[in-house]
C-alpha cells in the first residue's frame, strides 16, 4: 500500500539526483576530518536555512562542549577555520563552528499533532590521503579531496546530502504532513568523537523514532538487497591514548633515567592479558606505539593508541578500570607517570528497536525495495549513533539504523573508496521518507 | 723459619686428631641447619667452658636480637629445641640457645699485651635430605644425620670442630703466648643470615686481625695445595622472599578474583629486566615460585624466592629499590598485594686485607704446607662472613678468608656430600695457630 | 498420566532406600579417585552380574586404551591396586580394573523391539583430605574417607549407587519393558579425563536417548525443586600441564644455564595475552606454577597447570593451538623445551536436546516433583560427558542431563561435603525410571 | 727538547688558522652526515690531489663493500647526490662517492725508511636539526647547516680540517721527514657504521702508529688542558634495527591477523631480562618503537631500534645471540616474522696503547701543553676508531685516541654545539705533527 504522497515525494526526489550527485561531490572535494567541518556545515546551515526549516540550531547550541571527545588542538582548530573560509565555506555561518563546534540541528515542525521523527546523517571525513591518480574516479573527475590527510573514505558525503534532501523534500510538502521533523548533522563519527557531545542539550528527549543511515558495499554473497537493517547491540567501545613520561639519559648509565620503554612494553602485555571474564565476551587492541626517541637514549617519551571493547556495559567496566590501574602501575614500576586520555567511546546499548526495525524492513520492501536484516557477521559499526538511539529509548522513544546498499569502488577506508553511482542516494532518501510517512500515519 | 712453640702446637693437634675426627661426626649425624644449631652450641658451650676459657658469651649475648634474618617461626624454634634435648644437648647450656640465638663467642686472654686476633667458624648445616645408603660412608659407618632434611652438606661440622681444636690448643699454651684470641661459632651462614646479627655487640670491634676458614675440595687442575686464599671481595646481596596474596575464585569467572599469577609473571619479567647499569655489575635471580592451588582456580597465593647481588654497594643500593618498586606496582597491577621479606644479606665489602693475606700464603708455605691464592674463577661464596671481615677492618683491622683443601666425596650441597679425609682438619687447625702464633710475634 | 509400572517401580525403590544409602556409604568411605576406581568397580561388576544383565563390559573393553586422559603413573596404579584388593575389591573383577581401565558398562536388553536409553553415572572421587571431626557426619558415623587425599566431595558415591539402583530395578521389571538399556559407570570425571576413552567403542552409537545425574544442592534462591535440566552448550575445555626444562646453574654465572623461570614467566603473560577473538568467548587460567629449587640456581624445571576454555569449538579451536605455539616459543627463547601434556578435555557440545528435555521437565513435574529448567548463572560444569552427548547426538540421538537436587552439608569440592539426606537418591533413581517407561512407551 | 722542525711546522700552521677556520665552517654549513659526505669527500680528494700525496684511495677503494653497515637506502644516496653537486661538489671527485663510498685515504711517502704512522679523522655531520636563531652563532655569521635535519653537531668538520692542514704541513717539510704517513678520512663514525668496512683493504695493515682526534670541551672541574688521552678499552657494542612483520586486520576480529604489537612487547621484556652474567658486564636499550597504524587495526608493522654494548667481547657474545633468539621467538610467538638488520657494531677492545700514550702524554707536556689521561668516568664514546686500533695494534702497530679540548657552546649533539674558538684546531695539528715527529725520528 504505496501512500500516493510517497509517490510523489520520490517522484521529487529523483529530479533531484543532480544536485544530490553534485553537493555530495563538493563535499567529496573538501573533505573535512572530525572536528574541523567547518565548510560543510556552514554549506549545510545556509541549505536549511534557505528551505526555511523551523528551529535552527548551530553550533556551540547543538553541544555540551565538554563532553565532545577527541578534540584536535586549538591551533589546528584555528588553521582548518582559515582553510575552510579560503575554501568557501559560507562566511555568515562558518562562525558559529569554530572551535570544534561542527554540529547543525534543525527542527520542521508542521504545526500539527503527531510523532516526532529523527534523522541523523554524519558529515565527517577521515585522516586518509585520497588517490591521486586516474584510475581514481574522484581524481579523475576532479573532486577528489583537496585537503592532504582528510578524504570522505566511509561516505559521509553522502550522509549528509541525503540528510539534506530529505529535509528539503519534507519542507517540500511539510502541509500534507503531522508531527514534528528532527535533523542531525553530526561531527566526528570516525573515531566515535562526535554523538556524546550532542546528546545532553534535550534535543533527542522527544524524539519518537530515531532513525541513522549509512552506506555499505554491494557484495558477491548479498549482490542485490537495497537495504540491510542491524537489529544490533553496540559494542561498548572506550579508546584512549596513553602518555607516558619517563626520564632521558644516555643508555650507558641508564640509572639516572627512567625508562618508559619498560612501562609500554609491561602495559602491553598487562592490558592485552587482563583475564577473559564471565562478564561479556571483549576485544582489546593496541594498535599504535611511538616510543622514544635515539637508539642510545633512555626512552622517555611513549605515545600508545588503544582501544577497548565490550560487548556489554558490564564488560567494558570490567576491563576499563583494569586497564588504567595496569596502566599506572606500569608505570610506576619503573618510575613513570602515565597520562590517560579518554579519545572516543561508545556505549554497549541496543540501536535498533525490535519491532519498529521489523516494520521498517516490511515497509522498504512494500515499496519496492528488496530488504533485509543485516546477515550475520554484519562488520559491528563501533558508531557512536549509540549515544543518541540510547537517549532515544531511554525517553520511550525507538531507534532504527539503515544500511543502504550501493556499488563501491573500494573497501571502506581505503584511499580509493567511492560510490559508483552516487545516483544511488536517492534511494537512502527514499526510505527516510517512506518511514516517516508511515510514522506520522501518511 | 717455624718456630718451636708453633711445632709443639702442631703436635699436639695431631695427637686430638682422633677426637676431632670424632666430634666432627657428632656434630654431622645430629645435623642442625640455620637458628637450629641449639644442640652444637650447647657442646661447644661446655666444651669451652671446661676449657677455662676467660670469658665465655652466649645466645642472646652475642646478637642484637632484631638484626638477626630468615628465622623459622616459633612453632619450628620449639620443636628443634625439644629435639636438641632428646639428642643430647647439655642441659645446662641449652636453654641460652632457644629462640634463635644459637651462637657462641669466647675469649682467651693471655693478660699480656698484644694483638687481638679472631677466629670464626660456622656451625649450621643445610636444608638437604642426606643420602641414606651404603654407597654413602656417613650412613655405612653410622654418622648420616639423623634429621630428616638437615645435613652438614658444607663441612660446617669440621669448622666447628676446628674452631673447638683452635681455642683447645690456644689454652694449652696460654702462659705461652700474648695478646687475646676471640672465637666466634657463627648460626646461619647458609642462606647468609647469621652474621649480621652479630656485629653489634662490639665483640669484633677490638680485634686487630681476624680470620675465616672453610673446606675447599681437591680438584682435577689444582690436584695438591693445602690452602687457597681468597684476595676476594664480596658480592653485595640480597635475598628476598616474595608473598603475593591475591583472591581465588572460579576461573570460569576470574572478575570476582585478583590474580596473583599474572602479578608473579609481571614481577619476573619486571625485575630481570630492570636495566642493567653504571653502578657496577649485578645478579638477579628468582630461583623458586610457588604458585596457585587449582587448575581452575585463579591463583591467590604465590610464594617467590629471589636472590639479587651486586658486583658494589652502589649495585646493590639501585637494584633493590628498583626491584621491590617493581614487585609492589606488579602486585598492585593485579589487585594483589605484595609481602617482601629480607631473607638474607651480605654487604658488598672487601674480606681479605691482601698485605695480611699476602702474609699468610708465604707463612704457610713457610711451615711446610703448599698454598697459594685462590685461582681465578673460585665461586664467589656469598659468605656472610663479609659482616664481620668488614666490622674489624671498618675498626682498623685486617681480615683474611682461608680455604683448607682436602678429598670431598661429592659437591658441596650434595646429599652424598662427605671429607673424606676427616684428620686433614688439623691442617686447618694448624694455619690457624701458625697465623696465631705469627701475629702475636711467638 | 502417572503408569502403573512406574508407581510399581517407584515403591520398589523405596523399599531399597537403605540398601542405596548404605551402598552410597561404603563407596563414600572407600573413596577412589580418577583411574584408582578398582574397588568400586569391582564391587559394581559383581552386583552387575548377581543382577543377571544381559552384557556386561568391563575394563579394557570399555575403552580405547590411548584415548584416555590424565592416567596417574604406573607406580600409583599399582599401589591404588593393592589397596584396592585390601579394602575389599572383590577379587573375581578386581584385576579387570588393573592398570587405569575403571570403567564399567552394561546392557539389558528386554529382546523386545524398541529404543535403546542410556544412563550415565560417575564413580570417581575427588583429591581432597575428608574433613576429620566429630562435626562432619561422616567421621561422626563412620564413613568418611580412609583413603587419605581422596574424598567423594562431589557426590559420585551417590551416583553410581543410583546407577546400580536404576539398573536393578529395571531388571526387576525387564520383561514389562521393551528396547534396550544401557549403563555406563564412568571413571575419572573429575579433570575430565575419563569420558573420552570410552566413546570410540561404539558403545554410544546406538542410543536413541542418553541421560547423565548430577547431584545439586538446595540453595536460598530455589529451596525446593526436586529436579533442574541443563539446557546447557558446554564450554570446550583443555586442560595442559607444561613443563619446561632448562639447564641450572648457579645464579653468579647463569651464562652456563638455561632460564626456565624466565620461560614460564613468559608463558603466562603471553597465553593470558592471546588477542580476544571473534570467534567466541573463552576463558584462560594458569591455576598452578611449580619452579625452581634454590635461590641462587638457575630454574631448569617448571610444571604450570592450566586450563583453556572456549565457549565455542571456534574458540578453543583459536586459543589451543596459539597457547601451544607460545609455549614452545616462550620456552625456545630462553634455550628450555617444552613439553605439553594434555590432562583432560571437553568438546564444545550441545549436551542438552531441547525437545527432550522440554519432555523430561513436563514429565517430572507430571509424576509429582518439583521440576525447572537450571537457572541461568548455574556453575557452568565442565563435565566432560559432554563426549558421551555428542557422540550420541551425532548419531542420532538425544541427550539430556539431570540435576537431583537435595540439602549438602557443604559446597561441591570442599571437605566436609555430604548428602545430608542420601536417601533422595531414590528420587533421582525414579525419574531415571520414569524417563526410560516414557521413552519406551510405557 | 723541542726540535726546531716541530717549531717550524707549529708556525706554519698558526699561519693557517684562518683557512682552517673557513675551511671548518664551510663544512658545517654543508653538513652531510653519515653515508652522505660526497661533498664533503670531493673537497678533500680534491685538496689532497692539490698537495700533491703519494697516493690517493678514493670511494670504493677505500671499503670492502659488504662491510659497510647502516647505509641509507638507495633513493636517499642518490638525492644527496644531486644534492651535493648542487651544493659545490667537485665534479671530477664527487662520483667516486656515490652510492655510499664516502671514504678518503691518502699516503705521504717521503722515500726514506722510518715508521708509518696513520693519522684518523672522521667525517660526518649528525640527525640533528640545527639551530636557527641568532643567539646561535653558526647562524648568525651565516654557517649553519643549510641542509635540514644534517648537522655538524659533534666537530667532525674540525676533525677533517685538523686531518687535511696536518697532511698539507707534512706535505710542506716532507724532503726533512722520513717514513710514511697514512691519513684516513672516515665516514659515518655517527651510528659506528663507516669503520668496519675500511679495514679489509690491507691498508690499516703496515701502520706502526695509529692517532684519532677529537673534540672535547673544557669543563669547570677541568678547565685547562689541552688535551686528554684516553687509556681505553671501548665497550662491544652492537646496534641492532627489528622490523616485526604480522599481519593487520581488523582488531574486532584479531583471529584474522598476526599481531606484531604482542611480539614486540615480548621482545622489549625479553631482551631487557636476560639474566646478567659473569661474562662483563653489559648494557642494553631499546631506544626507539614504532608500531602499529590504526587504533582498531591489530598491528602488523614495528620498527625497533635498540643497541646493545658489552664491557668485554665475551658480554656481547653472550648477549647478541640471546637477544636475536628472542627476537625470532617473540615474533614467533605471534606468528610473525622477524628482520634484524646490524645497524652498527663496535668490537671490545683496547684502543690505547698505554706505552704509546704515556709517550704521547709527556711529549704534549714538553711542547708546551697541559695534557693529562682523560679523568675517570669520560664519557665512552663507543667510536668505531676501535675496529681501525684493533687492526693496527693485531698487525703488530700501536694505537692513540686524543681528545683536544677546547670551548664549545652547547653539549655534543645539541641543536646548538659550536666550537667557540674554532682556530683552536691548530693545537690539534700541532699534537698530530709532534707525535709524527717523534715517531719518525725528528
Amino acid at each position: 500500500m504505496v501512500s500516493e504522497l510517497y509517490k510523489k515525494m520520490a517522484e521529487y526526489v529523483d529530479s533531484r539526483a543532480d544536485w544530490m550527485v553534485e553537493n555530495r561531490r563538493d563535499f567529496h572535494k573538501y573533505a573535512e576530518s572530525g572536528w574541523h567541518e567547518v565548510r560543510t556545515c556552514s554549506i549545510i546551515a545556509d541549505f536549511l536555512t534557505k528551505l526555511g526549516v523551523d528551529e535552527l540550531i548551530l553550533g556551540k547550541d547543538c553541544f555540551i562542549a565538554e563532553d565532545r571527545m577527541g578534540l584536535p588542538d586549538q591551533e589546528e582548530l584555528d588553521m582548518v577555520y582559515e582553510r575552510a573560509l579560503e575554501q568557501g565555506a559560507v562566511p555568515e555561518f562558518a562562525p558559529f563552528f569554530k572551535d570544534g563546534f561542527t554540529g547543525v540541528e534543525a527542527i520542521i515542525d508542521t504545526g500539527k499533532p503527531g510523532p516526532v521523527v529523527g534523522f541523523r546523517t554524519d558529515i565527517d571525513g577521515l585522516g586518509v590521503f585520497e588517490a591521486q591518480d586516474d584510475s581514481h574516479k574522484p581524481f579523475r573527475e576532479g573532486f577528489a579531496s583537496v585537503n592532504p590527510g582528510e578524504m570522505q573514505a566511509c561516505g559521509h558525503d553522502s550522509h549528509a546530502t541525503i540528510g539534506m534532501m530529505t529535509a528539503e523534500t519534507i519542507m517540500k510538502y511539510k502541509d500534507q504532513l503531522c508531527g514534528k521533523f528532527k535533523f542531525v548533522f553530526q561531527p566526528g563519527e570516525e573515531g566515535v568523537r562526535g554523538a556524546r557531545g550532542m546528546i545532553g542539550t534535550g534535543f533527542f528527549d522527544d524524539i519518537d523514532y530515531m532513525m541513522a543511515m549509512h552506506v555499505m558495499p554491494l557484495n558477491k554473497d548479498f549482490p542485490d538487497e537495497d537495504f540491510w537493517f542491524q537489529y544490533k547491540t553496540c559494542m561498548a567501545n572506550a579508546k584512549l591514548d596513553v602518555y607516558l613520561y619517563g626520564k632521558a639519559c644516555h643508555a650507558a648509565a641508564p640509572e639516572s633515567g627512567n625508562n618508559a620503554m619498560l612501562a609500554m612494553a609491561a602495559i602491553v602485555q598487562g592490558i592485552y592479558g587482563i583475564p577473559r571474564a564471565s562478564v561479556g565476551d571483549a576485544r582489546i587492541n593496541v594498535g599504535q606505539v611511538i616510543a622514544g626517541s635515539g637508539r642510545n637514549v633512555v626512552c622517555d617519551r611513549v605515545k600508545m593508541v588503544m582501544e577497548l571493547r565490550g560487548l556489554t556495559a558490564a564488560s567494558l567496566d570490567y576491563l576499563e578500570p583494569y586497564a588504567r590501574r595496569i596502566i599506572e602501575h606500569a608505570a610506576a614500576m619503573h618510575g613513570c607517570t602515565a597520562e590517560i586520555r579518554l579519545m572516543g567511546a561508545t556505549p554497549a546499548v541496543v540501536i535498533d528497536s525490535p519491532d519498529f526495525t521489523d516494520e521498517l524492513v516490511a515497509l522498504a520492501n512494500e515499496i519496492g525495495f528488496k530488504a533485509l536484516p543485516a546477515p550475520e557477521g554484519t562488520k559491528p559499526t563501533s558508531d557512536d549513533y549509540a549515544y543518541m538511539a540510547d537517549r532515544v529509548i531511554q525517553h520511550g522513544g525507538k531507534s532504527c539504523y539503515i544500511f543502504y546498499r550501493t556499488e563501491e569502488a573500494a573497501p571502506h577506508h581505503a584511499t580509493t573508496f567511492d560510490i559508483t553511482n552516487d545516483k544511488d542516494m536517492t534511494k537512502a532518501v527514499k526510505i527516510f521518507l517512506a518511514a516517516a510517512l508511515k510514522i506520522v500515519g501518511k
